[in-house]
């Protein structure tokens, strides 16, 4: 029998959208949920009951939480493809560079996000400093992280990055430019340029739209030029 | 040849008893270097260039940061005493939970231990409602998490509750008593109960120094019984 594998997503979460990413590079088929984050589905909730939040990724019934650990399992049952290198020693490599994702980025990008037109600058300059790290320490200095490949550092970053591009246009800061991360920016590209990432990456214009509303809701005077 | 391992930690580092224990419980032999987080070494600091952090465990002349992440490689490349499950769907939640200590628990520490004694209300408030989670979701339903085996989530989450026992013992809070947590507060007992854990668990009263006098610098009027 055909493994059954049904997503829960959104269309505009990073986080659902690493997880596509990964099942399509690597071949899977499976059924996609159109998640609203505003009404979520009682499965969705009986899926996820701690985080109560998507991506959920539901394997022959059984639910499976947390985009880059959801990543790791595919990578376990179906090795086409392989989204981890093979070797522990470069494995240790990419989950350090996963963590620092999860643990630095995607906290400083929330900041961002939530916080009014005033205290943007606190978060910018954190922004940036994580962003000169990644810089300064190679993420950046090959077409992709690992053997010529896209992979799981790649699906952790450019989902983050992308989202954060958007941002950032939405305040209308100046933060990830090119001349300042150039390995980085480069690094990003080459992943957008990817067919299947092509493919399954949302709308830019869609996601700015999607972006200012959200943030007017929780932020007043939410952008510079607004 | 034989491995060479050397381990770069701090005693009353969670992070490196976390691995001190996974090295313990396979029986791996390695050489313990002792870092005054004072005055760290030149080696800690071109191990671990991007946190500047303990542990760092260093295989071979290759440096492995970030603790659950050093105790996966050592899973991986001494299979003896496995600390992850071997099945891929288990695996996936031992992780889940993993992450969950790492992105909740540990900040939600970190806050009680910084804060003054007048903001200790909020971080109480926000580890009672983790450890509610924790404990509704089953974590110390059964004796261990997986297979009746020690294995990564005890020692993901027994290290930050141990060190959580002692902080709360320093500010004068009660939080982790065993009433309101019944289940895990045995699962706990339990893990402490383990005699490699039970040997390489730091002394309670010279912890509680060194957390006081730790806090002491970092906040004014640090404990409530002061």
């Amino acid at each position: 029998m055909a493994d059954e594998l049904k997503l829960h997503g959104t269309w505009a979460s990073p986080f659902s959208c690493r997880v596509v990413w990964a099942l399509k590079l690597k071949g899977i088929p499976f059924e996609y949920v159109e998640e609203d984050l505003f009404n979520k589905s009682a499965s969705l909730l009986q899926y996820n009951p701690v985080h109560r939040k998507v991506p959920v990724l539901v394997h022959d019934g059984k639910p499976l939480c947390e985009s880059m650990i959801i990543i790791e399992y595919l990578d376990e049952i179906w090795p086409q493809n392989p989204l981890l290198p093979t070797n522990p020693y470069d494995r240790e490599l990419a989950r350090f560079w996963v963590k620092f994702v999860e643990d630095k980025l995607i906290p400083a990008m929330a900041k961002l996000f939530f916080y009014s037109v005033q205290e943007a600058e606190k978060a910018v300059k954190e922004l940036q400093e994580i962003l000169e790290t990644m810089e300064e320490h190679g993420l950046g200095e090959r077409k992709f992280y690992h053997a010529d490949k896209v992979g799981i550092v790649e699906i952790a970053c450019a989902s983050i990055v992308y989202w954060l591009q958007i941002i950032q246009d939405v305040i209308g800061v100046k933060l990830f430019e090119s001349h300042k991360f150039p390995g980085l920016h480069a690094w990003i590209e080459n992943f957008k340029q990817v067919p299947v990432i092509q493919e399954n990456l949302p709308d830019r214009d869609e996601m700015f739209a999607y972006i200012k509303a959200r943030r007017e809701k929780f932020v007043p005077s939410a952008s510079i030029n607004a």
